[in-house]
């Protein structure tokens, strides 16, 4: 059997991780077919806060959602930003993707495309993301707090027994962003890049940084160049943080999640981030990961740290 | 006195070119008010069919325009996308890249923003542009022609003599694309980069491919491992049409336009394209480029084609 792999961001996406490796042990599914169903199903669950139905809303209380669909084959790339209404983003953005035109719709005009495509319409917000909209806005009026918050974007890359590679990412972006703002998440080499002959990387984090690097992009590029997932996702992490830390004085929280075309993955964060990896060699397993005096540390997540996340992600109300 | 520099795509910013040099050489102003000020006056120029006011409208016969603004000293980096009746994109994309938050907004969202920021509104579609629109309708229904022409981007990077550097695009996009549809031009690393540490580059062609290739972005680093600005710009372009080959069989047309810290200038292009250019050195001239096996020949215009080209321009009609 030829190696395979999933990877994908944050613990959100064990379900989906999951049922992909028992897709791609079989082999009979393709890549793109497999990451698209990932991540619609990451886009369906309500109690996923960040993402799809039940994503937190913009300062005005409406979902609005990003997506991007990439095959690592053929370079199909698609992607949707500042979408209302469409039950799966990234079923839109894989629609697209096969057009030579057009590939990248945002707005009303995407979801003008999703009518005309015949895909399904729903209302994404959920009374839980509402209320937690409502409370946010009084604890900005009242506290002073900084309105900006949550943006645990999605990401999966995934390669099949035939070696094919495909990635997509999903997001309903910063909690309480400006109406149609946008993050790295759906622009090709800022939050996914993929290339079948190399590998690729998705990323999540302050989207407005994210794109100041192109950092997917870079990622596949140095894997190119010879070096392994983990060591490119830590070269490029590094040298821009470096740069960002000269220009700007700061940089945000970044997490990136990479998988080559041998099925060997690496990830780099400056924050702390759970993940969750399947390979031939490893079952669907959520791994947490910081920085510790440069170097990244790697742990699977122990039973007591799964239950308080599940317990946290299920509650009747959001905390951030 | 120290370098300066500016370049710009296609022959419709030579007069942007001839007053950006006058305050380059003078020295007092910005890059990155400069390289504004030159896009805005593309912008305003009521002739040019792919910028701004006059700029040609989408399959519904409405004008949307995406621009984006980087400033190669700060990493301020500032896009709009799919926006309407802003007199001035560039002047959006620049007042929202000194947010760290919500520095990329489309549709809707940006207009409201642009509200917000007291920013002047304007009918940007033209009796000349709308005419255009009927005549390709009545063409698409009657011939069945494809409806896809004219997709020239304005770009222009900047050097000023204190070795700051800044970067702007701005475009109607693709003729007759569908509501929504967003190029290349807005998206940092596909259809702009810079850093002032290095250099910066433009691209314009089919955004679609662009995209697909992060060639704005890998031109700069080209020339951050010690390429001349035409090296980068010819082996980003060379490389991304092999993969393009293998993995689409085919390739859009792309044209980049370069500028590097020293004031060095480049450019690289599968089509004829124009281009202007100013430095020390180079008062503003308009030069033609094209591919002849393999090599890139670059001609300044003669009299007679920038004659011809004049004339094109303003005609009452325009011509596809």
């Amino acid at each position: 059997m030829k190696q395979w792999g999933f990877i994908a961001t944050w613990c959100m996406a064990f379900d989906a991780c999951f049922e992909a490796s028992k897709e791609l042990a079989i082999g009979t599914k393709k890549a793109s077919d497999i990451v698209e169903h990932a991540i619609k199903k990451i886009e369906d669950y309500p109690f996923y806060k960040s993402v799809g139905c039940g994503g937190l809303p913009n300062t005005d209380g409406v979902v609005e959602l990003d997506a991007a669909f990439f095959d690592g084959d053929t370079w199909d790339f698609g992607g949707v930003a500042g979408v209302k209404n469409i039950a799966n983003p990234i079923g839109l953005a894989k629609k697209i993707s096969t057009d030579r035109f057009n590939c990248f719709l945002v707005g009303e005009g995407a979801t003008i495309e999703a009518q005309k495509q015949h895909l399904p319409f729903k209302n994404m917000l959920t009374e839980r993301a509402q209320k937690a909209w409502e409370q946010k806005k009084q604890d900005i009026l009242l506290k002073n707090l900084s309105p900006y918050d949550g943006h645990d974007t999605v990401g999966a890359v995934t390669l099949d027994q035939k070696g094919s590679m495909a990635a997509a990412v999903s997001t309903s972006g910063l909690f309480m962003k400006k109406s149609g703002r946008v993050g790295d998440s759906p622009f090709s080499g800022s939050g996914i890049y993929v290339d079948s002959e190399v590998g690729g990387c998705v990323a999540t984090g302050l989207g407005e940084d994210i794109m100041k690097g192109c950092l997917s992009y870079e990622v596949v590029r140095l894997m190119e160049e010879g070096l392994s997932p983990m060591e490119a996702g830590e070269k490029a992490l590094n040298r821009f943080e470096q740069k960002m830390l000269k220009k700007r004085n700061h940089c945000g929280a970044i997490s990136l999640a990479i998988l080559n075309n041998k099925g060997e993955w690496g990830i780099a964060t400056n924050v702390e981030y759970s993940f969750v990896v399947s390979t031939q060699d490893i079952p669907a397993t959520v791994f947490i990961a910081h920085r510790k005096e440069q170097k990244t540390i790697i742990e699977k997540a122990s039973e007591e740290w799964l239950q308080a996340w599940y317990k946290k992600t299920h509650r009747d109300t959001i905390t951030i």
